[in-house]
């Protein structure tokens, strides 16, 4: 093994350097432990912003900070590039893809979501999601290769296809997504072609269920679908995704045939981006199998009300990762949902709770304190739903943009990202333009 | 055909939105042609400050300006994406990769350079060079996961190896990639490592010739060989590379067995970037074919001295892709050497001579006006060799730094990239930070 712990202090192993499991390691900045954090790429993702890299509208390095340097200033953390293949829990240790076996007195698992496509793999390579950086490059080269084939292209019904960008799923990155594109297409590349107007471009949005950002009131819902339609996006709600390929896909929707019977039909597009399903890491597999913990439909690891596994009070599990639940005294236990505030809580409360045990105490059971929800759609477009203790206070338009604005800036990390990323905001807001426009490699990782 | 030319105006067809192609393109921009700008890549690149994105210190946007937007107000120009497969120059039209063709009246060829391995194409894999952004991406990750993987492994020699960085060729890349490493690795790096100590680190810049930087005058050679040595870094002159594979090269040099002898011996290494050979675009063999034009040793296809080709002055060939000479009354010919400010004089003298054929007019000769050379080393470190009317004024250090840096900041293209460059040098000279530390794909695109 390649990190030796100092003997006598307990090793806290962590992996997965998201929202989760930086707050734990940080949380336990002062304890007499050792830590280290294994994570699979070498940098703590700022991912509520990683639609804007996709969009071409931040610099990678503006939303993605080194991990190490994270703990630069924090000597008990060590921090270590690898990939968990396997966990012996018997031996309680992890071994990591290059052969390196990782020993733990305490291990929290926080290895996060990924994309799902309920089932159609096939469909993974001709609609992107968008979960990491690669991600968003490949995004990012999808969307401007298509306008530029576009003005290439001598086939008027292949342009009209190649000028529409479908995007799956309505929660916020889909919202996020598709009021971005409308943005690109009217307002980024005006001007910039001699063949097509890419304000001709058409950006459809299709929901599955009946509104858009479920997990927001009905009421806000209405006024982010209405924000939605004034950017110029086409929202198809109740639509049924049944194929995908490198040209297009079909839908069954109520609206397809004009009246109120069910239709099927196809949509030639340019672009497709996935952002319908989301599904815990393949790590929660492992554990579960290692573990025999439960798992959930989307394969999220059932944990206790202190977040540790049944039976292995060293293993705790966070984040995305988990299926927790929170119960506030007088009420039912309501599921944790899937946001970043859950995680960097959840984070803090397994930390707490790894002293806890060291110190002999009862563990503390998690209690998610909701702050409310907030979601940007485009241009002084956002919704807000606050929890205050007056009761909930909601608001959209251009005030709700601003406080989703400074929002996020808040909670960047590092002063230069906070700077680099309000400049670059103004910058875009007042030109229009979008500085990172630019495509690494053409050809990219799939098909076009 | 996808763009229709306006009837009666002549066509100028332009392959490559380099520092040539560009430069011609503007130079037309108030004459009564018809302009497309054909390139691989949707961005012309800044390609000086390309080993800066390799090593970190500058986020790719930053360097990297969309070829739309450099033409959004010069309505003569179509810009297309796509990538020149066959010339046919009897029927003056090109043809693209994705099957479009494009008829010229008057052709500049500005496709650039690339890496030349001398014949040892294996070794590309192993040793990437930097052209693209694509090439500065993947030596970003190579040199950061190598620190990552020393940070995991447990035996010493590999270990040693995994922090030992090799550049090939002491030109201005391999002298900035070099001093920069050395940077990394005690400043940038410092405190974020457990197991190893990045400042032990070795970078060792490898030139089969006499001394470094060898399109200097010699006294700036030997003054950026001390700046070098002073850094850290362990320069071999006369040393020849035999042979390069994933974990590490075989040199040839006077100086390996410590005597006055030729000695070979291999040096284990984390990462091998290769700096030393240039050729000219695979379109130089295509416009050969195609017009029986001639070729030199690196592929650049001989031009006439008004840059045009010998029985086809429709054809102008420009910048690294062509072996062009310059002669100044009383002096013999002298070849043009491959930098940027030679390409963008090529390209005004190509964009001046299509006028003159225009207006039927006499061609002009291309003169070459050298305003002098200038190479950084790292932090305080550089040479510079102006060419004044008083004769030549060189000095180097800190001062030649700083008129390094601002040369560069001037040169670069928009006022945002100038801001945004500049403040990440200011932060990065007075933290040590470098902050586009960020690999978005640890594993890459070739082998470690």
């Amino acid at each position: 093994m390649s990190t030796t712990p100092t003997p006598g202090r307990p090793h806290v192993l962590i992996v997965g350097c998201g929202f989760g499991g930086m707050e734990a390691a940080r949380a336990l900045r002062r304890a007499e432990v050792d830590i280290t954090m294994v994570d699979k790429t070498n940098h703590h993702l700022f991912q509520p912003l990683l639609y804007q890299v996709a969009t071409a509208g931040l610099a990678a390095p503006s939303i993605a900070a080194p991990i190490r340097l994270l703990f630069r200033q924090q000597p008990n953390v060590t921090t270590l590039l690898g990939e968990v293949i396997y966990i012996d829990h018997e031996a309680r240790a992890l071994h990591l893809a290059d052969g390196t076996r990782l020993a733990w007195d305490h291990l929290i698992l926080a290895a996060g979501a990924t994309h799902s496509y309920f089932g159609n793999d096939a469909w993974e390579p001709v609609a992107p999601g968008l979960k990491t950086l690669a991600d968003a490059f490949e995004v990012r080269r999808r969307v401007l290769v298509s306008f530029e084939a576009a003005e290439v292209e001598t086939d008027p019904a292949r342009r009209r296809a190649l000028l529409t960008f479908a995007v799956i799923g309505a929660g916020p990155t889909g919202v996020e997504m598709a009021g971005t594109l409308v943005e690109i297409a009217r307002h980024t590349l005006k001007g910039e072609f001699r063949n097509v107007d890419p304000a001709t471009a058409e950006v459809l949005l299709i929901e599955g269920g009946s509104r858009v950002l479920q997990a927001m009131p009905p009421s806000l819902s209405q006024r982010a679908l209405e924000q939605l339609q004034g950017l110029g996006v086409q929202v198809r709600l109740n639509a049924k995704v049944t194929a995908i390929d490198s040209r297009g896909l079909e839908v069954e929707s109520p609206f397809s045939d004009g009246g109120a019977g069910v239709g099927s039909h196809r949509i030639e597009c340019g672009c497709v981006i996935w952002a319908a399903g989301v599904a815990a890491s393949p790590l929660g597999r492992l554990v579960a199998e290692a573990t025999g913990a439960e798992t959930d439909r989307s394969g999220r690891v059932k944990v206790l009300p202190d977040l540790s596994l049944p039976n292995h009070p060293d293993i705790s599990v966070i984040g995305d990762l988990a299926a927790a639940t929170s119960q506030r005294p007088g009420q039912d236990p309501k599921p944790v949902p899937g946001v970043s505030p859950a995680a960097k809580q959840m984070g803090r409360t397994a930390a707490r709770n790894i002293l806890n045990r060291i110190a002999g105490r009862p563990t503390e059971a998690f209690r998610y304190r909701d702050f409310g929800n907030l979601a940007t759609i485009g241009r002084n477009s956002a919704v807000v739903d606050l929890g205050t203790p007056f009761g909930p206070l909601r608001f959209s338009g251009r005030l709700a943009w601003l406080f989703w604005l400074f929002a996020h800036i808040y909670f960047l990390i590092g002063f230069r990202n906070r700077f680099v990323v309000l400049m670059d905001w103004a910058s875009a807001y007042w030109s229009f333009q979008r500085h990172a426009r630019v495509v690494a490699d053409v050809k990219g990782r799939g098909e076009l």
